[in-house]
């Protein structure tokens, strides 16, 4: 007899698939079965193939079932939270003031440079809950808060951590480069040498590291500085992403493809040479709407171009204190149909298969498929658009991750 | 021995209070007492009076405790939802299509006269439930999608139903001017009359209804209908209220003020005479972030000259299912900031005391002092600015309606 053969470890049963494979890839009154952690089967469920036996059968009610949900740009991890300079500023204080204060970037540095590995994670969990809440089976984390060696290893040790300890894929991002530290005011230049030739090589051997990231911006650092940085992960044999064309047109999208760069971020100024270039190396495009709502942003990314160009687009929340404090892919969905017109298609494209693509995991997770992770989330909906149509809702049923049903 | 004029029901210690009363009317390290639902004694926990006993002492472990929240300003009871319109409008089909195949409102009328009262409940119960889980106590709830006299009496017993059943004070208001029913098209004046003659008197009768709105625009009532409905309900000694001022400057805003109308809600093209008016009489201004957001609206309630006149405003999530489809008050909050440049202590007042008081509720809840409901949310923020800080994020720990701890 060969009962393993012919055994799945769970079944699903009474559910809607979006498979999420050619544009929803709807499968009514479907069926998905599970075997060590991965996509055993999957079809309609009058289809199910005779003769397997599931050792649990989950009745899934009729509700839809996706795969389970990737923000593929996130800084999760810091401590503190900037809501004092929130006030202060609808309150009248000058963004000058502030600074001069110590706030800004500054204020999430020092807090996180003060936090230890346990206090920082502490100071996350709340944020990573709410993901998790909300279906999120996949996670990138990046540093960027702690602009110096101890503090970037700290943060990606609790990003393994979290990998590690909670029901979640993590993919770590390096973003030394993402503020001058104030100890280096003035020698920019310095500083990436030490991202470069120090930092990078001890995050490396440490086993931290899957991909490296610099804010390219006139207030962060230039395409020269970006290309340096670009070259040593290179030498790491380690893939890039770019903070590119957020607030100006820097040519970073266009340098973030020659290197073949799994993603340009933000993207609100992208010319047509960047879209050209991206679409040449398959970079995606990943678009973060919560910011350009928190900043009140008023110039769109050319949607219409990306699209004409073919350049996948992936969504994310771009948590972090400063210009995203948010934690829900389901409203940053609503957001990119809403203020980008995205069609709820593409915005639940851009947190599955897209943003799977932008971490490089394409062939781990994103869409249902048999041999992919078994990582599901099932909602209570009428329709895969209920996801983008509500703002902030979660309707969400049950989470599934590597085939395991979540509390 | 006087043992009932010493003992309380339940106490709350080690909170810090956001008592709404003057401003944020802050007390740190407090406890905050409840006897037969209502507030007790409230102070420094230093403070405490000596010789009471309290039947049940909870450890509030430091998080903040504002008034239980209050949205003042929703279609929260209907069937249907608009999804579909939502996703074929942003694949570009246009509204005059959407319409002519019978979409719009008209859709949720459809659906809501087809449901019975326990399938409208049942429509209704995961929006209640994601209020509730924000810490909402108060509630207000309108008629408007049955437009027959059957329909809109089975949505008011519903809302009322919702406030016997659910741990929420429930306030309804009759909204049968909300837009012309498909039966009565070029018949304005003759619906009009039957909302009058027919529709209000019935419902009253019935016991349902506790203010009565209209939708004054162009493209619903005209100001002269509108004064129609208001002379009706105040020949039934009701309170009015307006959607007002919304697209256009109908003067909804001071005609709502000659009737002492406790809110007129919307006004976004709201005059410098409106807002006199609203000053002089003593009417709310309720603001509606989320459906200015969701219909990408670029003309901003005039905040500085309301804040001028002294005009007090508050703000709701206008929960419905054309034009925001959303639930959460928190996201409310942040959006007023974001979008109208609201400061977060204006924000938390919008939920709270001044939400109360477009209810007409001010002496029952709204703020913390003695005597009124023990209605309290509890938040595990860092400062009352989160709670508007925050995109969309909940730190809800527990809830209290009327004194009960809700699981
Ligand atoms: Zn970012
Ligand atoms: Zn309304």
């Amino acid at each position: 007899m060969t009962t393993t053969a012919l055994s799945w470890d769970s079944l699903w049963t009474n559910v809607h698939l979006a498979c999420m494979t050619d544009g929803y890839g709807e499968i009514g009154d479907a069926a998905i079965a599970v075997k060590d952690g991965k996509i055993a089967w999957l079809g309609r469920q009058s289809e199910l193939p005779a003769g397997y036996v599931a050792a649990k059968t989950h009745d899934g009610k009729g509700c839809w079932l996706t795969p389970g949900l990737i923000d593929c740009h996130t800084h999760l991890v810091y401590a503190g939270n900037r809501s004092n300079e929130f006030e202060a500023r609808l309150n009248g204080v000058a963004y000058e003031e502030i600074a001069r204060q110590g706030g800004g970037i500054n204020a999430t540095v020092r807090a996180t440079r003060a936090a230890s590995e346990d206090e920082l994670l502490a100071a996350t969990l709340p944020r990573l809950h709410a993901m998790l809440a909300e279906g999120v089976t996949t996670l990138e984390i990046k540093s960027g808060y702690g602009l110096d060696m101890e503090t970037e290893a700290r943060i990606l040790r609790v990003a393994r951590r979290i990998g590690r300890e909670f029901p979640v894929r993590v993919k770590t991002t390096f973003l030394g480069a993402h503020a001058l530290p104030p100890e280096y005011a003035g020698r920019a230049d310095d500083y990436i040498k030490l991202v470069c030739e120090q930092m990078l090589p001890a995050l490396v051997a440490e086993g931290l590291v899957d991909a490296v990231d610099v804010f390219c911006e006139k207030i962060g650092f230039t395409p020269a500085q970006t290309e340096l940085v670009f070259q040593a992960a290179q030498a790491h044999g380690l893939p890039v992403k770019l903070h590119a064309e957020q607030l100006s047109d820097q040519g970073g999208a266009a340098l973030t493809a020659k290197y073949q760069g799994l993603s340009a971020d933000h993207l609100e100024y992208l010319s047509d040479e960047g879209i050209a270039a991206m679409a040449a190396s398959g970079t995606v495009a990943v678009l973060l709407p919560g910011a350009f709502y928190f900043l009140r942003e008023t110039k769109y990314p050319p949607l219409a171009a990306m699209r004409a160009a073919g350049v996948p687009i992936a969504l994310a929340t771009d948590c972090n204190p400063g210009t995203s404090p948010m934690t829900s892919l389901l409203l940053t969905m609503n957001m990119a149909c809403t203020l980008f017109r995205m069609t709820p298609l593409e915005a639940l494209q851009g947190i599955t298969c897209h943003a799977a693509q932008a971490l490089g995991l394409s062939e781990e997770t994103g869409s249902l498929a048999i041999g992919k992770a078994a990582d599901f989330a099932l909602w209570d909906i009428a329709r895969p658009a209920d996801l983008a149509y509500h703002i902030a809702g979660n309707p969400s049923q049950a989470k599934v991750f590597a085939g395991k049903l979540l509390a």
